[in-house]
């Protein structure tokens, strides 16, 4: 059976993390770029040093409580817990009491007990790609990340960030949720996204993309870079002194060279 | 901010898709591999031809009610709620409903409404491999899913399926959740992911698996493809017929050929 792999949102969010060792200090990691708030419970002679660094640094999203899980009242408020603990037993206890209050839960290391796991990451600005082995190997998992890190240009990131802000300014212009206001919006931004290559897209800037709209979306048609104004970079070829003073010291040789040369010749001439 | 990407169970759980049109079909789609139960609420004359045909293919999987959404009572025993509606004031009561009783929900179109979103996917057995740009651009993760797609080589679902079994073995062999024992077993799996090919890990079978155990795992050490019996198949260089008849041409075109030429050379001796 496979998972079904979604994005959930935890913008101001409450989650609970129980437990402080190495796996505490990972899924606070996870956790932070989301934008919830994290209560963090656990007896601070087991704190993890990473784990204590990170709530020292992060004291705006991390609230830290030094003590023990206590009971279900630990729980009121929470909108989801992940727990990290050695303790099978109590980490299961804390499941269970999840599932009645119907609190999504993660129970490191407890496959069984879990709503959700987690798997391997890459990040990129607003693009995100999760890789799960559906429990079948984490290792595995990161050796295909590493892989699929290799096929990306390093621009999908800001191509995306920019076909958002695109897609942003689309829905101010022609509004709606739905219908076929908003198939047409799809269709054309699709047709752009397939037409335009990634660096066209990290280029686009704000009179391009009032132009694409003018010259484009009103007209239905997809433009070219160069017809809304795109241009290229020149190609950077760094500081111009060092080829410069190559050139220069290479024509001194040759001239130099070809002086006594000539004087040789000169010479067996007359 | 970014989401959370999650691998979400749902063996044996209730999946409520509220609509029947091209988006609902796309629900069911992904919800039918995870193993949950599908009710479809839809008017059979709102029922697109694709979705129409799921529900007849997978009646064991899918309960189809021909009627419209009626009120919270509908979503009694629902696990996940995700709606596919052009009725957008519908759609968010119903995501109020899910919100109150705690049940996760998906609104089609309506990110501000939904807990989570769905990406483009890849599957390969138990490899799953999800794209999303938090809302930006659907085109942009399909083009980033092909790109990444292509640097696959198609051996990983196999190789993670090897792995997973060898796994198992392991944990019969050295039981235990959490501590040194499940330490040391996460550590040794990691040593081979790394040391072998995905070809090599393919390859393996049940008494090449035993080897590993008894060789590697006894003696903490990673043993060779070759050490616990491995054998890379042939090349497989197809029927041999085919180049045999081309030898016995060319050969016989040959000794043809050297018999004429020193009959002439003889002719020429004498």
């Amino acid at each position: 059976m496979s998972s079904l792999l979604i994005a959930w949102q935890l913008k101001d969010k409450n989650v609970l993390i129980v437990g402080g060792g190495e796996v505490a200090s990972q899924r606070v990691d996870s956790i932070l770029p989301t934008g919830a708030h994290i209560a963090l419970l656990a007896p601070s002679d087991g704190l993890n040093p990473r784990t204590r660094c990170l709530i020292d640094e992060h004291s705006d999203s991390i609230t830290y409580y030094d003590r023990r899980f206590s009971g279900p009242d630990d729980l009121i408020g929470a909108d989801m817990v992940l727990t990290a603990l050695d303790d099978v037993d109590l980490s299961r206890d804390i499941c269970n009491i999840c599932r009645t209050a119907k609190i999504p839960v993660n129970a490191a290391d407890i496959p069984d007990a879990c709503d959700f796991y987690f798997g391997s990451q890459i990040r990129d600005g607003p693009l995100q790609i999760m890789i799960s082995t559906n429990g079948n190997g984490p290792k595995m998992a990161n050796i295909i990340k590493e892989r699929l890190q290799k096929a990306l240009s390093g621009l999908e990131g800001q191509a995306i960030t920019k076909v958002g802000a695109l897609r942003a300014l689309l829905k101010i212009r022609a509004p709606g949720v739905g219908g076929a206001v908003s198939k047409r919006r799809m269709k054309w931004m699709s047709s752009l996204c397939n037409a335009w290559t990634l660096e066209e897209l990290v280029l686009l800037d704000d009179a391009m993309m009032q132009k694409l709209l003018d010259v484009g979306w009103e007209n239905d048609r997809i433009p070219t870079f160069e017809e809304v104004g795109g241009r290229r970079p020149e190609p950077d070829y760094g500081n111009p002194l060092v080829p410069q003073a190559i050139g220069f010291i290479a024509g001194a040789l040759l001239a130099f060279y070809l002086l006594k040369l000539g004087r040789r010749k000169w010479r067996s001439l007359f």
